[in-house]
């Protein structure tokens, strides 16, 4: 099995946080699933945009995400998210690990479908494209 | 011109506040724009969703918001959110009250368009359909 | 053990679906945090912000969240949430059943922490106060 | 009067669309909220989270923003803001441009307040203080 990791930086914004001074939690989710798309750029060279167009793609859809927060995070934080690939046939886990000043604050693991349209206009999963996977080494 | 009012009930949820503890501005726009939602489907008896499927209707985006925020709100506020709408030809306005115990907090108006697909699948601007305005009394 | 459930129904709005036409998940957990904070409200009588005033109480910060994902929801969708909460000593479990006419589209299971105010001013651990554990049944 | 302008770029997500597959426009007012937070930070060499602690500053609330939408912008799209800051006494206006390859997408004109404590806890209006002024030049 192959695997890739792409790393990042993201400042936790003052609109990220809630009244206790912390960043709300669904604002982590925002973050890795712009982060997952970041991995599929940092390694075909394309953004998702043009990953619809160039690509037998019609997006990945999360089937799970199990995530875990350990140490709080907050506004002026800049956090750095670790996201490593893994592929299976259809689909693929992204495990992210968000950190600040290398001590891990979030953890979360991802499994996604990659899917492409089905006759009438629906979704269904597909096998990687061989020219996908061979893009992650 | 004709005007039609929809009032409604918002929540101000934890998750919509910030580290000062009242509404992060940018929530109240997304209450806006579910309050416009909610003015078409008082008058015509369906969802934006049953829009898009039965109507000449691809969108209203918007083309100016212009907002007033004069009291904070905190979680926990149940608010009260009063959208009046006013016809133009191929646009309306939209004003909105956002009150609570008779106070009001905030105010919007927003100047929306309706758009239909041309050829070449881009949106492009049109009259309002002679039935959707008529639903509107 | 004991357990208590508190349902509610939650309207699919444009605003939390992505191009793709179907909700973009981290709102999901947006609606999940709101129907946490709606399960003490059902037991106490009170909102999360009068806790904060009235109980020893600062915040349930979560630990853990796992969630599948089934079958997309869509604006306009009106959805069921049927949440369940499952104490600890000074913890606790929510067991979140998203649906759509009776068929499940997501469950989530979070686990979260009681917390007050140490004599710092930071966050620690808490068992769950005898006052609040008896109106839960 | 003086004014300043920090120039920063920004990938609109995935996330931040809708099913129009254009940016949801509250997103637009996150953008410009941690632009606003990122002009202080320029100009004083600190980030919002220090200024809480280091300036005599209990927040800069919203009281005005007048947006006009211009061209959408999409996912995958690295945008341009131009934010620059007019002082008042107690206020200032930000002037936020959006821009995609040189053309103007949106443009929005806040006025906030610089606000400080007062002796029972709550904000009150306060001049901004004379040593940040200085630092605007």
């Amino acid at each position: 099995m192959t695997s890739f990791t792409n790393t990042r930086t993201v400042r936790i914004e003052w609109g990220d946080c809630d009244p206790a001074g912390i960043i709300f939690y669904p604002r982590y989710f925002e973050i890795f699933d712009a982060s997952t798309a970041l991995v599929f750029e940092a390694a075909l060279g394309m953004t998702k945009s043009r990953m619809f167009k160039e690509l037998e793609f019609s997006g990945f859809p999360l089937v799970r995400t199990d995530a875990h927060f350990l140490k709080p995070t907050r506004f002026g934080d800049d956090v750095t998210v670790e996201s490593t690939i893994t592929f299976g046939r259809s689909s693929f886990e992204i495990e992210h690990r968000l950190s600040r000043d290398g001590e891990t604050c979030a953890t979360c693991c991802e499994k996604r479908v990659w899917t492409v349209r089905n006759a009438d206009g629906g979704l269904k999963s597909h096998p990687v494209p061989a020219e996908v996977r061979a893009k992650f080494g």
